[in-house]
């Protein structure tokens, strides 16, 4: 049920490098590093935390193998006492993080690592991408769910994706957001999330007529959904109920798929169709092109469509296909850190995220110091301490699931629409967080540890 | 040095059903299908084919496991026939390709599988990833190489790649389309591409001086990259002088590294600097927010930058993550198949594109039918004969390197503009292609076989 194995060199070089001179010069004391996002991505209202699961995983195998050792060697920038010592590595820090499935905003923590500074510093590539897709794609996926209201959407994207690894993270991401499966039968396999899907083009094609396409089809797959715009759709959806008049039981569809043309005027005249012939029962799902704005607009328009299948435009997240995230040195050795140029100021220290409710609605959170104790629930959970994973670092995907539903629903409502909330969610900055800044400030004009 | 197993199961699930249902039918015949680009992303001239030795490393080690078949046994959607026919089930089809690194145009296919149906159809999603983003990068990354202008480039976009398995096959096609190397260290063990990187802000936060992070890790690093802007960009660069000046050999730095703010103006206030204090040697790289159009324009106002560190935009596509790719039938059982419909038009059968050359430069491409023999050079190569790769199957990263460089270059200069070329290159269809769409139509007016 787990992830495929991340290999310990999938890491930026300078990490390595830089783990060279720590070690040489002793630079082995606790360091802190916050993952945040600076902004959010241009019209979203909160990002959807996502990825904890792969991050933990990686934390806990992390071992650099001989073959990896051998490898570095023959680059001849390493000493081979630090070669060495690479080899003994293991991650041993303690891991603070959001659930998956939680709403967050801009600079508040999503993951916060805190480990000796060789440990810390060398699993930040990592980190990074492993958070960095999946809370990307469920943001996205979870603006489909909310414009779907309530009709099923499943993942359709996995040729599309970013190769093998992005589509089945994507799959998780997606279902977590509230998709209701993926076609992508290996993401199935690996974490159990339902699949879906029946037939493609190319088996339409293949058969003399579209006709007897549809009626083996239907006679190996009882029930099944039909893919009807290979020639012409509505002739398609016809073709359909001639076969159903003729054959009776023996030809059942549970749903036509509309995969081309004007889905919302082909949605309405196939309904009609199928309503016409006594055929209330068989749903229409669409497919081919959509995304959160388009599924909005078909509904909008009282396009009679049961469920979407959605592939490319969430799967790429096309309209921004990244996060403006960051791993960010935030103590060291017990002392606050911060990078203060205009513009990249990050929050020094280890940090909480307190939030409050008001009439069952999130009203506002205060990014604060980790030992503060505010109004509101603290977001940020132990998922890992001493580089063990803690019950909280074990959450099943269902889980996760109803967690990001429950979330979600407890945000206001103007953040959960498609469009830009007019005002901003509000986020401050704890009294005592903004006092360890002024400090870190007086001690250091230019930023420091 | 090869890449990861692509999962058996990393399929939509519709594969299989339609397997199940062309194995009941008895539909084993050969099929043939392309995959080929509807139309070339906005403002790209051209792409550069990429991800064909994932492709065919798949294809030669597509095996269904035992515990697939479990897996798939649990869905309750497949027969027991069918279940024990998928197990044995191995790819024994021709694949037709592209070579690595050849620029190619709308309509043209990159690849073409000729297989008994069930085992064409089965690949489908899996030869549709492995090819779409590594061709989707490349077709990028060789935009960021012509704007460099034969300056360095390195990919350091590990961390926003999507997924562990994107960013290293994003160096790979990196490296393909003319990077120099890359950060990422398992692209660099698995593929033997050159790494390079040496230092991150977090290390000079760590120190109590920007002063000390420099000295002590030039000490380790002999003729390193420092980091300069962790604070401020030129008191950075005269930190580096005034140690230069102190220590003398002891202290050897083989370039500076930019990565915010103005890099034009700091690059040029930067090199001043260093020039007024002898260390004309020292080169200067940027980061930080880079892709083809901000390095162009870096260069076109005259930036001294002798290198360039690109992430993001250029790794996710940021402009557009994604390409119009399409796994199309176009032949079964030895008749040509074609799906009609306006704007969603394929060319029937097997094909070959003939490339011609007038004073050395791409003069017009030919699609035609395979077995035509046109003037100019064929460009599609048999890769793969009965599932076992061909010589033609086994080119070098070295060589594909070295193709792409080559072929690019005999593109005309309009093309390898980063603008639009005023006019498209002429890509024809051939007399007897025309002619078999034709009869394809005569015969099959709304598509078909």
């Amino acid at each position: 049920m787990s992830s495929p194995p991340v290999p310990a060199l999938f890491t930026d070089l300078y990490e390595l490098t830089m783990l060279q001179a720590y070690w040489a010069e002793g630079m082995t004391a606790p360091a802190v590093f916050d993952v945040f996002a600076r902004k959010l991505p241009p019209g979203r209202n909160f990002l959807l935390a996502c990825g904890l699961e792969q991050v933990l995983d990686c934390l806990e195998a992390f071992a650099v193998s001989g073959q990896d050792i051998d490898y570095l060697r023959s680059l001849g920038t390493f000493s081979g006492d630090f070669l060495e010592r690479l080899r003994a590595l293991r991650f041993t820090g303690d891991v603070h993080a959001l659930a998956e499935g939680m709403p967050l905003f801009a600079h508040e923590p999503l993951l916060t690592v805190e480990a000796p500074m060789p440990e810390a510093q060398m699993v930040e590539t990592a980190v990074l991408n492993l958070l960095h897709y999946p809370t990307l794609v469920a943001s996205k996926g979870q603006r489909v769910v909310q414009a779907a209201g309530g009709r099923a959407v499943v993942d359709f994207g996995a040729r599309r994706a970013h190769g093998v690894d992005a589509a089945v993270a994507c799959a998780r991401a997606l279902y977590i957001a509230g998709y209701a499966g993926s076609s992508n039968v290996e993401a199935g396999r690996r974490y159990g999330i339902p699949v879906a899907g029946t037939v493609a083009h190319s088996y339409v094609q293949a058969h003399a007529t579209e006709q007897e396409a549809f009626e083996r089809f239907a006679a190996q797959f009882p029930g099944t959904t039909l893919l009807v715009d290979t020639y012409d759709t509505l002739d398609g959806v016809r073709r359909v109920i001639e076969l159903r008049q003729r054959l009776g039981e023996r030809f059942r569809v549970g749903a036509v798929r509309l995969d081309s043309g004007d889905l919302g005027a082909l949605a309405k005249a196939s309904r009609a169709l199928l309503d016409a012939a006594g055929l209330g029962e068989v749903r229409i799902m669409a497919s081919g092109g959509l995304d959160e704005h388009v599924i909005a607009a078909l509904l909008a328009d009282g396009a009679p469509i049961d469920g979407f299948g959605v592939g490319t435009a969430v799967d790429v997240v096309a309209d921004r296909p990244y996060l403006d995230a960051a791993y960010k040195l935030v103590a060291y050795g017990g002392h606050d850190c911060g990078k203060l140029s205009p513009g990249k100021l990050s929050l020094p220290g280890r940090k909480q995220v307190f939030r409050r409710y008001e009439n069952g609605l999130a009203a506002g959170d205060t990014i604060a110091r980790h030992d503060e104790n505010l109004p509101g629930e603290p977001l940020l959970e132990c998922v890992m301490q001493g580089g063990r994973r803690l019950a909280a670092g074990r959450v099943g995907l269902a889980e996760a699931r109803a967690n990001a539903a429950a979330q979600v629903a407890r945000l206001p409502a103007a953040l959960r629409d498609l469009q830009p909330a007019a005002e901003p969610y509000p986020v401050a900055i704890s009294d005592a967080l903004q006092a360890a800044q002024a400090r870190l400030i007086a001690a250091h004009p230019v930023g420091g540890c």
